[in-house]
């Protein structure tokens, strides 16, 4: 018997982009992770990986992106909601909308780098945006990490 | 005998990242290439595969960025310039000022996503930038691969 599909949480799909962040963080990476949610399911994932692959465009969201186009043979991403533990940068944020992911859910904002610092403009124009998801968890863990490397020079 | 090293000119350079556009152009993509310079010598390629991948992080820019990353074994290309044929949009650039490159010359400027049109702060404060080297036979290229798209339709 099929159960009745059931509109999950979105701190349901949060905590599964915050495991993707403590596989980062495993690697010794800037703990960010995040999932790409099509139909109540998660179809991709990803996390920072720029220090493994030495490539600064491998940020959760773009490896994500990519794996959610392969998903489905499609550049676009319409009905799709990304969650990310972090506020996206710009570069993740203009791929966001270049691929017309029409829901954004983040955790904690960056105050260095976020989108939001310079422009929403970049999102496709009918993008929703949700921040402050289980941000404290998200927060509490890049926060660590930078202490933790800064003991250690 | 060595040759002793001569400077080249920018345009050289935006002549490879042409060709570069030409092979997108040739594989039916929106003609953009971009070639990145270490030392007077091209250490990367790239040309748009957004539809061949269809990916949407599959710039021209993001491609040789990538490229000269693996050539370097380092996320960071400082002493880089990348020469592209249009203008990067904002997903570009910021990976151009995530990786530090030191010099961005571009042709053609990109009236609708262009990243001069929302900020250029997401390079590197000390990233020179030249604009205008070659335009015209970038814009050309880009206006005609549209212009044969919308009588195919």
């Amino acid at each position: 018997m099929n159960e009745p599909a059931q509109l999950l949480p979105d701190e349901h799909f949060m905590r599964e982009a915050l495991k993707e962040a403590k596989y980062a963080l495993a690697k010794d990476e800037v703990p960010i992770g995040a999932v790409i949610v099509s139909n109540n399911k998660i179809i991709a994932r990803g996390h920072n990986q720029v220090e493994l692959l030495k490539d600064v465009t491998a940020h959760a969201e773009m490896i994500a992106i990519t794996a959610a186009a392969n998903h489905f043979g499609s550049k676009y991403l319409t009905d799709c909601t990304l969650y990310v533990t972090l506020e996206p940068c710009m570069m993740c944020a203009t791929a966001i909308g270049w691929a017309q992911i029409s829901r954004l859910v983040y955790g904690a904002n960056d105050e260095k780098k976020g989108f939001t610092l310079i422009s929403n403009k970049v999102l496709h124009p009918k993008c929703e945006i949700k921040s402050g998801v289980m941000a404290e968890e998200s927060s509490m863990m890049v926060k660590e990490f930078f202490k933790t490397k800064r003991n250690k020079t």
